[in-house]
């Protein structure tokens, strides 16, 4: 089968985020699936970025952003949350939001570290998501973290 | 008459909650009524998949969900639950959101028996309401807590 | 004429708000009002319970909840108010939020005090917005509270 | 040409601010609008009675609120305010939102000289948005603080 | 080609912001852009404003506001841009939020600094949009920061 993931970045984050996702897709081997790409100054600017790729065919989108430290920018970050769960009830197509806020590493090196996991991995979970409503199912309830350590289920 | 509940949940959380839902309907007796499962990574993917079950013929969603214990958990559990509340007025149906948050027990022994008690009693009220608008109204006003000791009324 | 009013109300309630509604409209000497109610577990449910209340036939609806004194209540209590308006935008009726959160009375037989006049003098409103927008002009800027000691207007 | 405007006022307000309106009205000479009010208990109860207004052939609405000084009451204007910018877009008509806060005056005689202002000048504005798009051009960046000293432009 | 960039711009705002817009536009020697302008009170109402001019035509829209530094400023920016957002998804195009909080500059000089350089490189910002999805896409993850030093990306 063929897919279109949409990939919608910003100009506003640190970190090439984009790259990440075509590696994580190599990685994945999956042959059918391809990438289309649309980048915008900030967070807030990515709902709507979404919802023209997912109009434009896109299967699943990956909203990629880093919100700033200061409080506006929380404020930014949850404004732009929201928009992204309208345009999923929209467009009945998820959207899988990679946001990493500037102050989640202890330094540079670090935050670079939660960025490349917690792109690869969401990438990966939007890939399963593509092949239907149980690929995850079997990593329910385990307490996974994109980005960090899993904390584990609890028995 | 034959139902299907649609049970959304998620990798993040760390109790395997789909299992506690199947328990409670099994206890329930209720031969009729079906499960629809979909598995998201977190909370906030839980609106669109519960919109998705919903459009595909069940009559009412339980959200499953576990957020996590730091500023940023709280805000996304505010937005998953802004998102679930709208993902109802679209399809005019309930969607039962069944959250626990990590910091609700004092340990993981008292989280897992607040996971198990509010997911089971809430599974037993989606049934209810999946029967009519008064099956619950006996219990209206009694201060009802799913997963805590009821507060009861105030005469 | 005749009207229906939709009541919603909640098992998380501690008090039976539902009766209260039912004596103020006695109290009202209206007969050709008629009530139906749909109980629902707590006040995020409310919303899409008004919703079909509305969509059923109902002519306004009030929502009778209690939220806890915890911050998370609040937020729920938060969430409800804003599915609720958007209800109201979506069915172009009137729906009259009645609120009481449980820290608003200093012991429990203030609470209930001041469920009852809440719940009471909201219901007359709900009766009078039943016969025109002007029917309660007469006190508007009057610094009416329902619930509590009104604060009276400015001149 | 002929217009109408709505007005929304609640019963909640401590001043009869829309008497202020139809001073602000009568000064503006402007013989061809027309008032329409819809009365409603309070603030959280203005989106509906301005959708009803906007739909019943108004061409902008002044909404008038009072919203008390406690955090309850902050939250409530908050999601008054959210629905009323729901209003606007789903109508595409402005509404001018005219909130005072108990807590914006030192005392009653200064709170009352800020809602008499505020709504004053913004009824005015409403005129003047029925004109058109660039009627308050002229106005543009300058500091204009309805209700207040205005702070004056930068440059 | 020939486009259209709908402008929106406050009578509270401090700084002649819509001039900047024109002068950015000129200097970006994109002879095919128009500018339609359409000014409002405050924050508030630019959402239906924009809402309005992408309605009419326009293929973009830039809203320029200056929020004030109190607590109900901070909350009436949020609810601008939440109504900002559901804008976008509702026309399907975008609108670029240009706000300047009135506490982001140490004076007024420093402030009226932000105001000029933050709306000028949001303007190019606005352009290189029209040109399509990937305008913008060698900058993106490079720490840009529209009226601010940019902070650069890590590798």
């Amino acid at each position: 089968m063929s897919y279109k993931i949409g990939v919608a970045d910003s100009m506003f984050a640190r970190v090439a985020m984009f790259r990440i996702v075509k590696k994580a897709l190599e990685d994945s081997m999956e042959s059918g699936i391809k990438l289309e790409r649309y980048t915008v100054p900030g967070v807030k600017d990515l709902p709507v970025a979404c919802k023209k790729l997912l109009d434009n065919g896109c299967d699943i989108c990956i909203a990629l952003g880093m919100p700033g430290d200061k409080p506006i920018d929380k404020t930014c970050a949850h404004e732009a949350s929201q928009g992204l769960i309208q345009t999923q009830l929209i467009t009945n197509k998820h959207i899988i939001e990679v946001f990493v806020h500037l102050d989640e590493g202890e330094n540079e090196k670090d935050l670079l570290q939660i960025v490349k996991k917690r792109t690869y991995d969401h990438t990966m979970n939007a890939i399963a998501l593509l092949k239907g409503k149980n690929s995850l199912s079997k990593l329910a309830g385990k307490g996974v973290r994109q980005g960090m350590e899993s904390v584990g289920g609890i028995e």
